[in-house]
């Protein structure tokens, strides 16, 4: 059986991940920047080396802070977002749940179109018309767009301005991957006219303009995705 | 700095991490079954048991299984659903981010109870009048209604046969709790009603007047917030 002494300063050990997660968020700690190390970690916490350890182990765990061999802890790229925040390993009819998340891209994305053609800044659609080239280059040189594509429309979250949508976008539209990929020579030229148009909407403000591309864009992919696996 | 060799087996871990939750999926153990101890797990997986002990630790973190003292590891009841899956923790602005939570709960929500409307069989609505009926009695009691209410939300997001909303809702809905409570009278009899209303259509099978009476809570909860929240 497990050995239960191994847990059972379990509170102590969450109650110190949190104290260096407030560490990290009160010191404006940035992604990829180091932590103190262990010694002072434990000096300044007030705790052992060895709960200090398992606190990290634990942050790891949740994607808060990552470790390099032979460098130390960094805060992580993946910015605490968790591998499955939502839980999908535990839903069983794994092969119909990708419909259910273009489901929620369709009624989440044409919205946050709109407000990203509202509120994108000259920066962030600079930005926007780079991603959109970037996929652009993959699709043509026949490469996997995939995570540019993700970063395209997670640009356009972080257009709209709402600060939890960036977080939300590349959870759903990654887990979707893992389900289905098309490669197929006509879908990419439409995707790349669909972002196109995407693109040229928010540059222009036009926000009516900006979700009606969307819907277009995933109308086209669901529709052709439905056609290509059999559901 | 830190003991690197303690993390040197990171992806030994991991894969027996994911090796135990294959199990846990392919076996069907629900939650709150127990799953078979240390030494099984060991000679099943061949890894140590110092392994299967820091592979189950990692399951931990994310909330796929709980320790209980001296019974042994269980399925949690969070079903994997980490415990900050959006990254929250990050995100500067606290005290404006629920306006952005609220912003999703308004693309989200109406069509998830149209959907409801459309899809929900006659033991989940039952379910509803239920969860709706305890929220009510909370209200007229004085009492805090916020755990019940976010269970008739994701009630309604079950009822849309969606699979993954009712795992989104909640985590949406309980972060918005920690940035506000309103405990006002008047809310509360605008609550009862609204959410009767809702629950009505959902009943009725009425599409739009379920995505109608959606739009409605909603935008009654939210004007009254700008108004007890200064923003």
């Amino acid at each position: 059986m497990l050995n239960i002494d191994e847990f059972s300063s379990k509170s102590l050990v969450e109650n110190t991940s949190e104290k260096i997660v407030k560490l990290i968020v009160e010191n404006e700690v940035s992604v990829g920047q180091k932590l103190p190390n262990e010694y002072e970690l434990s000096k300044q916490l007030g705790v052992s080396r060895n709960t200090i350890r398992e606190a990290i182990r634990a942050l790891v765990s949740r994607n808060i802070v990552e470790i390099r061999r032979g460098a130390g802890t960094f805060v992580s790229q993946k910015l605490g977002i968790a591998d499955d925040p939502l839980g999908l390993t535990f839903i069983k009819d794994k092969e119909k749940v990708y419909l259910d998340l273009i489901q929620i891209r369709f009624i989440l994305e044409p919205p946050i179109a709109s407000l990203a053609a509202q509120n994108a800044t000259e920066e962030e659609i600079e930005k926007l018309g780079q991603l959109c080239d970037d996929v652009e280059k993959l699709l043509l040189a026949g490469k996997d767009p995939v995570e540019k594509d993700i970063e395209f429309h997670t640009q356009i979250a972080k257009c709209s301005k709402n600060r939890v949508v960036p977080n939300l976008i590349p959870i759903i539209n990654a887990a979707i991957t893992v389900f289905t990929r098309i490669k197929e020579n006509k879908v990419a030229s439409r995707t790349i006219e669909a972002h196109r148009e995407i693109f040229e909407a928010i540059k222009a403000h036009q926000c009516n303009d900006a979700q009606d591309a969307m819907i277009l864009h995933l109308a086209y992919n669901r529709n052709k995705l439905r056609k290509t696996v059999q559901i």
